[in-house]
């Protein structure tokens, strides 16, 4: 299946890195689980790793923006308060939180170093994909979540219908994860989406599949890396702009949305206000390319709605 | 000079008011106040009145969000705290918030039955017009800005190149006041922008001028209003997505711009969280479209640029 | 052991109500789940009950607030944006909260007319109780969680040592489970706290034993209920109030302390801004006196430092 | 008059820097401007400057922080937006903060070097004096304004019915303006408020004088420096911090009171979180000597309430 560049949709003026991927950031890792089984089962989780060292000894500093608070995003206020994070990040469906919280405490007090460790910030995002999973069923287990966090690497990012986008709806078609990256002032701009929500989609001006008005509800989660030296203030004004990456696509933002952007630094820093213009317009357009490639990478997807207990097949968009 | 919807651009799916503007929402007033003087003097005040009453009494609930705060916006805090609009609005220029200030508690400790009022929260929003303007010659005066009061009244409204947008700039041509309206589930809702910002220009598909990346500086303050019986909470998430609407017209949100939106109800009241999809969705639009008949309803203007202090021409917008 | 109003320790002007509790307020439930286990666990949880019905179905206006967000408060961005409470609240140690998520949304599933339900916003505040308890292993379980659920009853609240506030420390002393309440205006207000911070201890005015400079760090979640009909904007007010409870009793507000207010009310409606005060004043009155309670109703323990893995005594505050 | 150390009032364990004033804080200048005139004119400015250079181009780091938002405070949104301040602060009554902002822009349009400055976010504060000063009546003007920035001077700094605490009221007794500082690990930092706010007084477990349940409105703006190198966000922290000092005095925290913070640091850097413990803990104690000493160090005072429109006398506080 084409990413959206393949198909010359080319968002914005910023050239991506080699990858075009959120791990064209140095040291990022990703990592899926993927929970295919029967015809209920559609879910899974999807690991961010800012680097493979220990992170809760060796710490990344953060920002956090909501635009639509409808969601279970944990650890949000110790990132506010303190500007970082200690934890990798997971992503998973909207009852799973807690099941990946205990995975993330468990992966910290596991490691090596950490053996004093008695608080740990879990940081984890989820939409619903309860449209095509047995949400009610809890799965990813706590097992299937650490799967996830070992399963982390380097290098390219499988999208669409994977980890933590395998049950995804967006726009009425199948949606998923998806990546992007751009190259910015000498630094990395990376963004990885789990586009699960709805409205009109807007393809930069191309004609789109018209999806129904009923379509309008869902959530997404969009994590951003880079390697340019920001502090929590910056990330977080830089994860605001991530929300008009998102609106470029077409997005409702209806009452049922829950939109979350996390943004960190490999790179400790205070790169000055008056810098940050170039990073801001990037992350804008890396956002939209990366959710074009969710709904691009995802093919079509047979499984159940939690909701009204039937079978449902929701298909892949095709430009 | 035509409107967007006269060209064609039809922006999103529900249908305007009879005016498509925020003066469709019953009660509101707009005045302006436009100063075109010499060589160098293009700026101007407009006042936004929820209704046509003693406001400081019959106060109107309301609802604050920033996008980018590098602006001088006055009055937020206690709007956000009490969720109430006691003062009209003014826009004006970014030197002139504390004339615009005077000139608001002016006006409400001069009107009949606010003989004891001690305490004022003046809610005032500006752009920065020293593109065009010379910003730093202390014009409007409170006297002028209380002339945009005294000048409000229903019926169309003035766009482009008048009142507080006299002298703004936006993607590098000249912006201005705009406005539309949308009817939503039998509720008004109405946008009027004051729009100064930059970015590469999006008309819904169709092709823009380009402009320079160097044009990607300013600001906007968006200023809605409904008869919705909307709590502050809710007013506060509609303010939220008008910056959407915004983000689809190609804002570069840059560090130095300036992005705030209020919004307010002049009907008192309670609807549900579940009931507020459709007018979030019309925020959207609606802002969009209001920002594109703020372009297209200026015309080419010359005057001043203070930071130069050198004349400039700024061409308008014509698809 | 004696409360404090029994040692003549009278905080406020307001009168409490009978139990001086937080079940005072008409429909709230509590209960604790209190584990004290071998020389190592010394945890719990406790539960807040809005009303005993359906609360996913029936639920109550809420607003919350952080002083220093240094912890794992879960559900936050929710309560925020759509003003409301879905779920009990659970309070539980730090690395338990994944597992009380976990037990609410077990909870939640569980009740008759949600077979339908595919989104749970569970809500957990937690303190760190690793001075006495070996938090590292695991407990309270999932299925201890639910047992406070299940346990909660109106009528008189266990405190001290109990609960969620098992293993807690404040000011270097035996912290733990307080409670109080206070009527107003016709109105009942109850708060519940789990006090697990530091500071140089404030008793009204009275000697206080002095504890050293070190005891200075930890956490409080405060939970307030009331029957006045306030919406999400004004519960949000008052939960801030209960900050100032907080600082009165000379909490060091460290960087490490973790302070958080959560406020819901059984009663829906809109109390005018202008008769809040005395629910503010009566906020922070109630606050200080439930914390206060939570030192006097806590006796010496004997427990077990999970940070120096060596057994811990602690003793309880006596006048 | 004797400041509260004089009377053996001494709050918290850090010990005061030499002045025991804002101005221990090396390059801190305050300036007054007192306006007592005839029955019933009595109010004035209080600038705050964080050095004597050109701050609009040798900027501080800042953060901001609000209890309760109904105020005027200017200029808090780029503040927050960008971390830093741009102007000196103008404290000053409710009914003047545009005419501070209009002292302020001129102030930094006339410094030499700022000839192309086309936008200053001024930082404006106030509370209301209306009850001894005809607030009314337009004063202090923006030249009278001008003088208290121009007055602005290092060393001991003037307190009680001064500058812009020359009408103000606090627990129903005179208030006004004071500070306090203290030396934290090598560092120094200081408070100067502007005390107007109501409650009931506690003086650090000595008997207040009981003053009436109808003294608990109001509002203080308490603004805090230091040369220890914190960044924007740890800034706002310790502005956080202040309100248990205010809290810590018995002030009712009404809904009318507008209680705002804005805290600087003269020198660059980011302090890590692990460090920011004791500077917590000095801002509490500090604020809360601050606020007796603008009560102790305030005489009686005769003016005139504008609401009732008749004279009112108000008596200093006594020990």
């Amino acid at each position: 299946m084409p990413r959206a560049r393949d198909l010359g949709v080319t968002i914005g003026r910023f050239a991506p890195g080699p990858l075009n991927a959120i791990t064209d950031v140095p040291g990022v890792r990703i990592g899926h689980v993927t929970l295919i089984e029967g015809d209920r089962t559609r879910t899974g989780a999807t690991a961010i790793l800012p680097h493979g060292g220990n992170l809760f000894r060796d710490r990344v500093s953060a920002g956090f923006a909501v635009l639509n608070g409808f969601g279970k995003f944990a650890g949000s206020t110790q990132v506010q308060e303190l500007g970082e994070l200690e934890t990798p990040v997971l992503l998973t469906n909207t009852l799973a939180v807690g099941r990946a919280m205990e995975a993330l405490v468990a992966h910290v007090l596991a490691l090596p170093g950490n053996e004093a460790v008695t608080s740990i910030n879990a940081v984890v995002g989820e939409t619903n994909d309860s449209g095509l999973n047995d949400i009610r069923a809890a799965r990813p287990t706590v097992a299937e979540m650490r799967q996830a966090l070992e399963a982390a690497s380097s290098g390219p990012v499988e999208e669409g219908a994977v980890g933590a986008g395998t049950g995804c709806i967006a726009f009425g078609l199948k949606g998923g994860i998806g990546t992007a990256s751009r190259r910015v002032d000498g630094y990395m701009l990376g963004v990885l989406v789990q586009a699960n929500y709805g409205g009109t989609l807007r393809l930069d001006g191309r004609a789109a599949p018209v999806t129904s008005e009923a379509d309008t509800d869902g959530s997404i989660v969009i994590v951003m890396a880079t390697d340019a030296p920001l502090c929590p203030r910056n990330l977080t004004r830089l994860a605001t702009r991530s929300f008009a990456g998102l609106a470029r696509t077409g997005s409702a933002l209806s009452n049922g949305s829950g939109d979350y952007a996390l943004a960190f630094a490999t790179t400790r820093g205070q790169m000055p206000n008056e810098m940050m213009s170039p990073l801001f317009e990037a992350a804008i357009e890396t956002t939209e390319e990366a959710i074009l490639n969710a709904l691009l990478m995802a093919g079509d997807m047979r499984g159940w709605d939690a909701a009204t207990r039937q079978p449902r097949q929701v298909r892949g968009l095709r430009l």
